[in-house]
C-alpha cells in the first residue's frame, strides 16, 4: 500500500476527525427524509410546491426576487455568466485565475457558452479594487468567490466589496456573486446574506459545503434573469423531472446548520491557532475568517504522511485524509470545520497537535 | 375551476389509475432506501463503489463495454451526438423531426454544440431504412428512438433496424439509440436488450419510465468513448459530487419491474383494445408494441372533459388525468401502462369502457 493510502486508511481508523460533518455516506440521505410525509408531491420539470416553496424561500434568505434550484453550482454559474454575456452582447467575463471555472469545469465555460475569461489578479492573492479598475478589455461581467477557496479561502474587506459593486454598476458591468460557501463568512462580515446579496446582481449558493446537504444548488436574481436561466436549465440537461431528493435534504441540513456557522467560524480560528503553534506548520490565512483554511507543512509530503499516520494511530484524532505537494520541501491540505470537531475531547485535541508539533521538530528536512 | 383542472381534480379522486405506478411523491424515495446500508459510501464526482457498480451491470446489461450514470436523458443524448460530430468533424446528426431534442430540449444541441439537425421521415410516421439511404447531407450520426415516443411508441420491424444499423456502418455514420423506453419495447422484439444495443454505437436508457425511478440515465458505449463523455458530464454541470440518489432508486425499481415489462406489454395490447372497442375512439398504434400508446378522440377536447369527469365520478377509474387538442374536433392522450392498472378489478375496468362507449355515442359533435 502506497503512503498515501495508508494515510487515507489510518485516517479511517480515528475515532474523530478534524474536518467537515462526518462520512459522505446514504445515512445522509436517510437522516433527512425519515420524518418527511411520503404523500408530499414530487417536483416535475421545475413545477410544484416542493420546489417552487424552497426557491421562494431562498430567494427571501437572498433578498432576490426570484430563485432557482440548480442540481449544481457548476450548471448554475455558467449560465448566469451566459445570460449576462448575452445581455450585454458580449462574451467576456472576469475572474480569479483560480476561479472553480476556470480549474475545475473542463473548460464548460469555454466550450459550451464560448464565453473568454479575463484572469484578475494573480493565484496567489484576492481580487481588489484596484484590479477592477484596471481590466483593460470590456467584459460582461465580473465574478467574485467569497471566501476565494483556492488561496484558503480569504475575503476581501466589505468597503472592498462595496467599492467593486459600485464601480461595476456604473460602468454597467454585472457582478455575479460565487456564493458557494456564503453562509460561512456571514460572522465575519457580520453581515446578513441580503447585505452582501445587495451588492451583487446575481449569485449562487451550494447546499453541501458548510451546510453538509447531499448536492444542489440556488441561482437567485431579477425574475427576468431567473426565467432566462430556467431555459438554459433545461438546455444543459439540469431540469430534472424530479430534484426532490437534492432539496429536501439541502432545506433539512440548512436548518440544522445555518445556525451554527458561527460556532464552525469560531472553532476555525481555535484550531488554526493549534496548527500555528506547531513548528514548521502555518495555515493561511493566518486567522481564518470563514470555516475554512489551508495548511502549510515546511516539510516533504513522503515525511509528512508518516508523521500523520502515526499521530492518528497513536491519538485516534484524523487531522486531514490527505496532503497535497507544493513543492520539494512542502506540502498543504485543506480544513473546512463543522460539526466533527466539536466532537473531539479538548484534552485528546491538545495532544494529537503536541505530537504533531513534537514530530515536526525531530524530523527536519 | 376551468374543465380541465375539474378532470385534474376528479382523477387525483379515482381510486384506480390506467396510466404508470402510480403517484410521483416523496414514498418512492422513502422505500427505495429504506433497506439500504446507511454506511454504504457516496459517490464522489463520479467514483466509488455505489456508481461504478451501477454502471458496470448496466454496461453489462447492454451489451457494451462501459457505461456512465448521467442526472438526465438531455444531457446524456447531446453528448453523445457532439461526441460523435467531433469525432467526424462534422456538426450534422439526423433523426425524427418529433425527436426529444428537437422538440423538449429547448434546442440545447444546437444552443450548446451549434450542431445542426437533419430531421428524417415526417412528423406522422416511422423512419424507414429509405429514409437514411436518402439523407442528401453528410451526417456524424443517426439517432433512432425506439419506441417513437410523440406518434404512440411505434417500432419499425427488427429486419429494419438491422439494415439501417448496417448501412450506417458501411458509410461510417454513428447510429445512437433514444432508448429512453428500450425495457419496455423488449417484449415485442423477442430480443435481448444486448442484441438490439449490438446494432448501435452508443446507448441512452432512463430510469424514470416504465422502470419508474426518480430520475436518472445511462449512457453506453465503448471505453474511449465513455471517457470522453464524463469531460462533457463535467462541462454540463452533471458531474454531481453525488448522484446516488438517483443511482439506488433506479437500482431498486429496476430490479423490481424489470421482470414486468412482459406484463404491461400484455395488458397495454388489451386496455388499447377496450378502447377501440368504443365508438369514436381509437388508439395508435392500434396494436400497442410496447406499454404504451395514444388514444385519439374523434371529438373536441371541450366536450371530452366533461364526460372523462363524470366517468372518473361514477366508477373509480380514472382514464387520463388530461386530454391535449388536436383538432377542433378531436384529442388525444398517453397512456403508459405500469403497476396501476392491474389493481383495477376487471369488472370495474369493463364498466368504466362501457361508459365511455355510452358517452361517445350520446354525445355526437
Amino acid at each position: 500500500m502506497s503512503q498515501s493510502n495508508t494515510l487515507v486508511e489510518a485516517f479511517k481508523q480515528t475515532n474523530y476527525q478534524l474536518n467537515g460533518h462526518g462520512k459522505r455516506n446514504i445515512q445522509i440521505l436517510k437522516e433527512a427524509i425519515t420524518e418527511l410525509d411520503g404523500l408530499q408531491e414530487s417536483d416535475m420539470y421545475g413545477q410544484g410546491k416542493i420546489i417552487e416553496d424552497f426557491q421562494a424561500k431562498m430567494a427571501d434568505y437572498l433578498g432576490k426576487e426570484s430563485a432557482v434550484f440548480f442540481p449544481s453550482g457548476t450548471m448554475a454559474q455558467q449560465i448566469a455568466l451566459r445570460i449576462w454575456c448575452d445581455k450585454k452582447v458580449l462574451k467576456k467575463v472576469a475572474y480569479h485565475p483560480l476561479s472553480h471555472l476556470e480549474i475545475h469545469e473542463e473548460d464548460g465555460l469555454k466550450k459550451l457558452h464560448h464565453i473568454e475569461s479575463v484572469l484578475l489578479a494573480d493565484k496567489t492573492r484576492l481580487i481588489e479594487l484596484e484590479d477592477v479598475l484596471n481590466i483593460e478589455e470590456d467584459v460582461a461581467c465580473i465574478l467574485l468567490e467569497l471566501p476565494q477557496r483556492e488561496i484558503g479561502g480569504q475575503l476581501p474587506d466589505f468597503k472592498t466589496l462595496e467599492d467593486i459593486s459600485g464601480y461595476c454598476r456604473d460602468k454597467g458591468i454585472k457582478l455575479h456573486l460565487d456564493g458557494a460557501r456564503l453562509f460561512e463568512i456571514l460572522p465575519y462580515y457580520k453581515k446578513s446574506a441580503v447585505e452582501i446579496c445587495n451588492l451583487f446582481d446575481s449569485v449562487y449558493i451550494s447546499f453541501y459545503k458548510g451546510i453538509g446537504g447531499i448536492a444542489g444548488a440556488i441561482l437567485a436574481g431579477d425574475p427576468s434573469f431567473i426565467e432566462v436561466s430556467k431555459v438554459w436549465k433545461r438546455r444543459h440537461g439540469g431540469d430534472l423531472i424530479s430534484l426532490y431528493p437534492y432539496i429536501v435534504s439541502s432545506e433539512y441540513y440548512l436548518d440544522q446548520r445555518l445556525p451554527k456557522m458561527n460556532q464552525y467560524y469560531e472553532y476555525a480560528i481555535e484550531v488554526a491557532e493549534l496548527f500555528n503553534q506547531c513548528r514548521s506548520v502555518s495555515t493561511l490565512p493566518i486567522q481564518p475568517v470563514s470555516n475554512m483554511f489551508h495548511v502549510y507543512f515546511n516539510i516533504s509530503k513522503d515525511k509528512l504522511e508518516p508523521i500523520l499516520t502515526a499521530i492518528y494511530k497513536k491519538t485516534g484524532i484524523g487531522l486531514t485524509s490527505y496532503v497535497v505537494e507544493k513543492s520539494e520541501q512542502s506540502c498543504y491540505c485543506e480544513i473546512n470545520i463543522g460539526d466533527q470537531v466539536t466532537k473531539i475531547p479538548k484534552g485528546k485535541l491538545t495532544k494529537g497537535f503536541q505530537m504533531l508539533d513534537e514530530s515536526m521538530k525531530n524530523l527536519k528536512y
